[in-house]
């Protein structure tokens, strides 16, 4: 654990490094980012060994993290030498307006140190070397990353390896740190060297970050992301279709990870009448639950399950409320409710419940639909399973209301990680209106800064007018390409 | 002054028509704004003689004020249209990927409606129909707005010939509402309608209100403008080039609107020994610092200026401290102090003074005055008064850490309203990481939504293959233009 001293040395050395690591060029950095890519990859064997030793999470779905880590290091490092990133704009002096306008050209620089606090879900690309740190470093912010206790040997090694691969790479010291210990986490976000939080975690351990960093003097920004509840909707019409397909595919997904992913599908709004339940029911009974990642959420995901199973509108459809041995490995659970239960008890019922368990709710008509959609609380994902032909347009109008990803014929615990990517939403999912996946997540760690009548020695070589960087800017109001 | 039934009644009002306000087309929206801006600019005389009466600012400047604002509302009906604020994003599937990738598309969409507290100082610009209003309007969210007590008439007036003109161009009923009351005013950011806060104000005032609004089950974002100290900077060269012309200039920037303006030159870096004291004194003795905008900032303005003048280290060099009938109409006031005093004290001798009064400050070499530039509060400017052939690196490396906008040659007071404008800084300045004048001062009232394999008929329109819209757009991590 590390100490509150060894936090002081360690915070002072981030502010230390602040201006070499702003003021490195962006293919400088992307060259960092690069080389910590390829270390997690020539040592991805190692890691995975350990991440499943710490995680029981499997070798196959660890490679494919690592891969997906690596592959968002490198996208980052793609973001910035692109430089759209920049936000760059130009408004030339305009000497004949009423007031006659000055020259005056907008950049946004970094935002200083950055703590970044790691999830247990997914050991690799949420933690260390994860997507907070990544778009962080890539912007030109020292990190400093409160390690997870649920792998914290794969969190030393991984810190070990970056720490190595930077330092190779010519990268300051004091650009990257790892502490553990939650009462250093705290320590943390309070320290005034720190001007932004990135976390993954639960609503209540966010919250408690939350209220910290936005009492402290200075409040700072808190980029959360805490909990989601994923509603789906199946329509008549697409059930009827391919009804056991997509009992199979819900639950593939609502037991993916063990049912430990933020974007488990967590509720899902079932046509009454249609069989659906019986299908899962039996679809998820053959299903394996795996392993949980702590003790902590093994002791709370009976206990939730239990919670939600004590409505008098809830029924279990498959699985045991009461499993005695879910260190060992839990078994998937399926509950049924409706929606005019939902709609009078949200707080209950759609209670987010970490591990293999998913609430069928049964709907009679559209408006039913409709009245429980609108109090299910905000979540990272929505997704709709309809008919080609089917006027999806009213649920779309209420979904993308409550969730920052609506989406169709598929299932919501696949995140690519692209340009277009937005991993946030509502109030619990996240506590901004920023993503922390793809490319836009780099904005949540810069600040802009405008330069009026600046002589051009001074100007950041992004806002000089032979731009020499060629990024893309907007000049005189209108965009220009490089 | 609003009670808090007809709150309810309004807040009611503003979800109603929260659907509308969001689906009415861009083309439609800025034609709101524009009908607001030109039943302004036709109302202009009446607005200006009530202000006068209000706020003391004056015919001219206040004319001036009235054309800016209506010159702000068509700057967001321009960026509307021009559609880059909708950040649109489209990445194609690629279904030969590991994992393949679905089709994602990403948007901006409006946060809901919003809650605007104006500010004393600018009864206009950054009042009922100011920045914060018309960039809420500008992306789709119903306003309700908070007026200031000092310019009640005036806001109500305003608020008359703003539901007028949007009544005439078609908006929806409950798209704007204006309301009066301290306690009002609290249980709008407590109200669980309202998705965000824009303020500008005091830090004391904005503190509780932001502290508020973290405090909600459901955080939401507080857009705040709160105090700003704004310091400037002449080089010993400048001052030697041209001392008595940066003295009038100074003194024209401290004095102007009564020294109520938020960017304020407030503290002064000058080199010792260069007599530039005296001149600032000649200056400010003869100029006029004419009548407060209210009973609280006239009874605040000789305490504050009290405060720091009480300080053993600080003299005074131009008018007098104890003011006795500050409500006729306050002197300038000019005090003189040591970097290395500033550098010991900043929370005494730094705190923010609403009206005429400026500190100088000597420093006898650069990095003493580094020392001093590195404890001034965030800001939202920072001012250098330097010649051609000075290097100045040192000085802007610590200044673009301290404030939003860094400026050189001029004085901070004007603020132009344009795309590459940043009126924001680090706290206490502002509250986030956004600007609250200027283009990009949209992107506070927005939040993206990503649309995952979603047929074209459920999708906006700025997100359809064919680009009906014609607006700016990146497609597969390129940027094309319309």
């Amino acid at each position: 654990m590390t100490t509150l001293e060894e936090l002081s040395a360690i915070t002072a050395a981030a502010r230390a490094a602040e201006h070499a690591v702003a003021s490195a060029s962006d293919t400088v950095r992307a060259g960092w980012l690069r080389a910590v890519a390829d270390s997690l990859d020539a040592h991805s064997d190692e890691l995975v060994r350990i991440a499943d030793e710490e995680t029981h999470l499997g070798a196959t779905r660890l490679q494919g993290e690592v891969a997906r880590t690596t592959g968002q290091l490198r996208l980052f490092a793609d973001v910035i030498t692109e430089g759209s990133y920049l936000e760059a704009v130009i408004d030339h002096a305009v000497p004949t307006a009423t007031p006659p306008r000055p020259d005056l050209r907008r950049i946004l620089h970094p935002i200083g140190p950055v703590a970044v606090f790691s999830a247990s879900n997914f050991p690799f690309a949420f933690s260390v070397a994860g997507g907070d740190t990544s778009s962080a470093l890539a912007v030109g912010c020292p990190v400093i990353v409160k390690a997870h206790s649920g792998h914290l040997k794969l969190s030393e090694r991984t810190a070990e390896l970056m720490l190595e691969a930077l330092e190779r790479a010519g990268a300051p010291k004091g650009i990257f740190a790892l502490v553990t210990g939650r009462e250093v986490g705290q320590a943390l976000v309070a320290d005034p060297v720190i001007q932004a939080v990135g976390f993954t975690g639960s609503v209540s351990g966010g919250r408690a970050l939350f209220d910290l960093a936005v009492s402290r003097p200075d409040p700072i920004p808190f980029y959360g992301e805490l909990g989601s509840i994923n509603p789906v909707v199946l329509t008549a019409s697409a059930v009827a279709a391919r009804g056991a397909e997509l009992a199979t595919g819900l639950t593939a997904s609502f037991t993916l990870g063990a049912g430990q992913f933020c974007t488990k599908p967590g509720v899902v709004f079932v046509p009454a009448g249609a069989g659906f339940e019986a299908a899962v029911a039996e679809a998820a009974s053959g299903a394996s639950g795996g392993k949980l990642l702590t003790d902590r959420i093994a002791e709370a995901f009976p206990a939730g399950v239990a919670a939600i199973a004590s409505d008098p509108a809830v029924e279990v459809l498959a699985g045991e409320v009461q499993q005695e041995d879910v260190t060992a490995g839990a078994t998937p659970v399926v509950l049924g409710t409706t929606a005019a239960a939902v709609a009078e008890r949200p707080e209950t019922l759609l209670e987010e419940c970490f591990g293999p368990a998913t609430l069928l709710v049964s709907y009679d008509s559209e408006d039913e639909l409709l009245d429980a959609l609108r109090v299910v609380p905000g979540s990272l994902t929505a997704t709709i399973h309809g008919q080609p032909d089917e006027d999806l347009s009213a649920l779309v109008a209420v979904l993308r209301g409550r969730a920052g990803r609506v989406l169709f014929d598929g299932w919501p615990t696949g995140v690519a990680v692209n340009w277009a990517q937005h991993h946030g939403g509502p109030w619990p999912a996240t506590t901004s209106l920023f993503t922390s996946v793809g490319a836009t997540a780099a904005r949540r760690f810069q600040r802009p800064v405008a330069y009026q009548s600046a002589p051009a020695s001074v100007l950041p070589e992004a806002l000089r007018d032979e731009n020499p960087l060629r990024i893309p800017r907007r000049v005189d109001g209108r965009i220009e390409l490089p």
